[in-house]
């Protein structure tokens, strides 16, 4: 294999997670080590879009001290974009731009962090680039809070999302059922069609903490079942429930259970301006007469980075610096999977997939794993995500609070 | 001074906080040590409900080891109440049973964690039972998020729940200014009158990391002057600003702005569930026509003890301490208080004051340490915070998750 010698960049994209930071540190780090090959080290600004923009920092001008840091600092340091390549079929305009700045400043090495658009992205890119007849090797880094990414075991920035989730409903299971009068506390998590993140409330039910009830996009939501399980709930406990909801739960007919609130109506014609949380719990109030607290995880969700954990931290920077020591190889078209090892201790390392594959499909939570009518998920969910939200590993404490990275940004001219 | 030879009971009231349960631990490792002068230690379940109802727990049937982890539990292990106790020349039930109860069960010590309220609840106790020539030495200990109680430097709890705010603002602001689009977040924190936990935002600004604009309700809040100082920091910043918000502001007239949102219409009659915070980004979407967000800390700030503050948690246990080796060497009718040093190195240690003082005062942020405009704190607040959210402290992992506290909560019959 020929060595291809230019300039790599890394782009961000889609939601930021703790640890989508730590893959970029993974790559920067060991791009920089790299320089017989690797000529520049790129970060594009707000992904794709810098790109085509031309706005991209000069990672080689940045301190390796604050590209260390980058590990625990959450967010997309580089910042993040929603956008979505058109086929080159359809309008080629932006591959022409992507080629003609590729040109311009010799890059070689394309390296895209995301989901499934994200590797979509990757997909397109590296097919255009060939039909140009320009080399170029492109390499996919997998993140996403979701966990729903195909062909990997799990996504990097899952375990510490889960980890936030389960910690927070143990604690919130504490805090809410203080009083001597009933409460029931409805709390939201994100994800719309995959119920990942939601399902790790019930590493707090393993933990004794959890939530009673805990519903998926997965399984159709039904209203009447609904306040029938939290009414038997209450009525087992002192008037006391925790339900975890997914924000895109649907009713049988596919409907998103929080579309009624979107359109400012609920089921039952109320005015609404929360989420698919404060809807189920005002419902609660009004129907069961007990009262209620909604609990919206939002963004805290994906950026408490001080709950990061450790092995999530380290999964991430290790798919980064995999797919710089596989595109330095001479390989190119594939994402960075983890691949567990079967049997009973946690053994997970970073290998190779074709980035198409991963393209545009959704993982959900196997059928198998999710008991009916709220009742949570069984011991295998807890044995596959146990593993993953091992350990803690956060930023240095500089006056009680976070010392994250800053970086200088030095635009690139 | 005569020794006072009978059993101790403590109970928890009011709203919970991290640390809550390290004044617990305090006050029950420190009177297990004084097994000549109590006999029995008792802890009320709901407070003083408990020992209305007689539910109170054994605590001497308690693992140490538990009773350590309380340190790092949060919530109130007892159960919590909100109850308030008339005047005895008003109606005397509740304090002639209260009587009965501890004459049956020897109690000869009172202690009670709490804020403004718990400390009027020690002071009538008290008076009653001296009145009625019952020996019994009475002590509070304080807690509040809120920090609003008088005469002690900083409430314990506080400083966990501004270290939680301050960490999350700083992670938030990453998270919200990652796209390259506009992003007004709205952040409501808790604080009805005093504005001493919203004003924890200002940590994170200090760090470099903080909100654009801080609201509250120490100082009268103006809809348009609001409007105004968004559309100048989005004007200045890519259409980004973040807003800390506490619960509590109000208008000139001493409204509630949080009034309108309880009464389904805010002030320009559009129906509404959420808090304040949801209120104002729904109406700075729609006057500035910027994309918003609301986040409500809702209960995670006051009950995140995995990120507390290890002054607070050491705070919180002398206090309770102190309230036991005070009330053992014949000290009555006191509450507990933190006393800070003068001068730059933070030294703070637990006194004693008045308990009729504390009842029923509050303290809020002084004027000069207030900017106009939401321009936030002056340095002066940063100086007195900062000390208070140093280090961390929290449960031991187990499965990476935490081992809280479990207490056998023996029924004492």
């Amino acid at each position: 294999m020929e060595t291809l010698k230019g300039a790599l960049i890394f782009g961000q994209s889609g939601g930021p997670s703790s640890v989508i930071n730590s893959s970029a540190a993974g790559v920067f780090i060991e791009a920089l080590k790299h320089k017989d090959v690797i000529t520049n080290v790129y970060g594009a600004a707000h992904g794709i879009k810098g790109i085509l923009d031309e706005q991209f920092y000069d990672i080689g001008a940045e301190d390796i001290k604050e590209l260390e840091l980058l590990k625990n600092t959450p967010s997309s340091a580089l910042g993040s974009v929603r956008y979505k390549l058109k086929g080159a079929d359809v309008d080629e305009t932006d591959y022409k731009r992507l080629l003609e700045v590729f040109k311009k400043y010799n890059i070689r090495y394309f390296l895209y962090n995301g989901g499934n658009d994200s590797m979509d992205t990757c997909n397109k890119v590296s097919k255009y680039m060939q039909q140009s007849g320009y080399e170029c090797r492109v390499m996919g880094v997998p993140k996403t809070i979701d966990n729903d990414l195909f062909g990997t075991d799990h996504c990097p920035g899952y375990g510490s999302a889960a980890k936030y989730v389960a910690t927070s409903i143990m604690e919130l299971k504490l805090d809410s059922t203080v009083y001597n009068t009933g409460m029931v506390c409805v709390v939201e998590v994100m994800g719309r069609n995959a119920g990942w993140l939601t399902a790790a409330a019930q590493l707090a039910s393993y933990k004794g903490l959890g939530a009673d009830l805990i519903y998926l996009p997965e399984t159709p939501f039904d209203i009447d079942e609904f306040l029938q399980s939290v009414k038997d709930v209450c009525a087992k406990n002192d008037n006391k429930c925790m339900v975890v909801v997914s924000e895109g739960i649907k009713t049988k007919d596919g409907t998103y259970v929080g579309e009624f609130t979107a359109s400012k109506t609920d089921l039952f014609g109320h005015a609404q301006l929360g989420g698919v949380g404060a809807m189920l719990a005002n419902l609660v109030k009004e129907k069961l007469g007990v009262k209620t607290r909604a609990i919206e995880f939002s963004l805290l969700q994906r950026c408490a980075a001080h709950l990061a954990s450790k092995v999530d931290v380290e999964e991430a920077f290790a798919c980064g610096a995999k797919a710089v020591e596989a595109a330095v190889s001479g390989v190119t078209d594939k994402m960075v999977c983890l691949v567990r090892k079967p049997g009973k201790d946690y053994v997970c390392t970073p290998e190779l997939m074709d980035v198409a594959l991963a393209a545009n499909t959704e993982k959900k939570i196997p059928e198998s794993w999710i008991l009916p009518a709220g009742k949570g998920l069984t011991q295998d969910y807890v044995d596959y995500a146990l593993p993953l939200i091992q350990g803690d590993c956060k930023a240095p404490l500089e006056d009680g609070l976070p010392r994250f990275a800053h970086l200088k940004k030095v635009l690139v001219k």
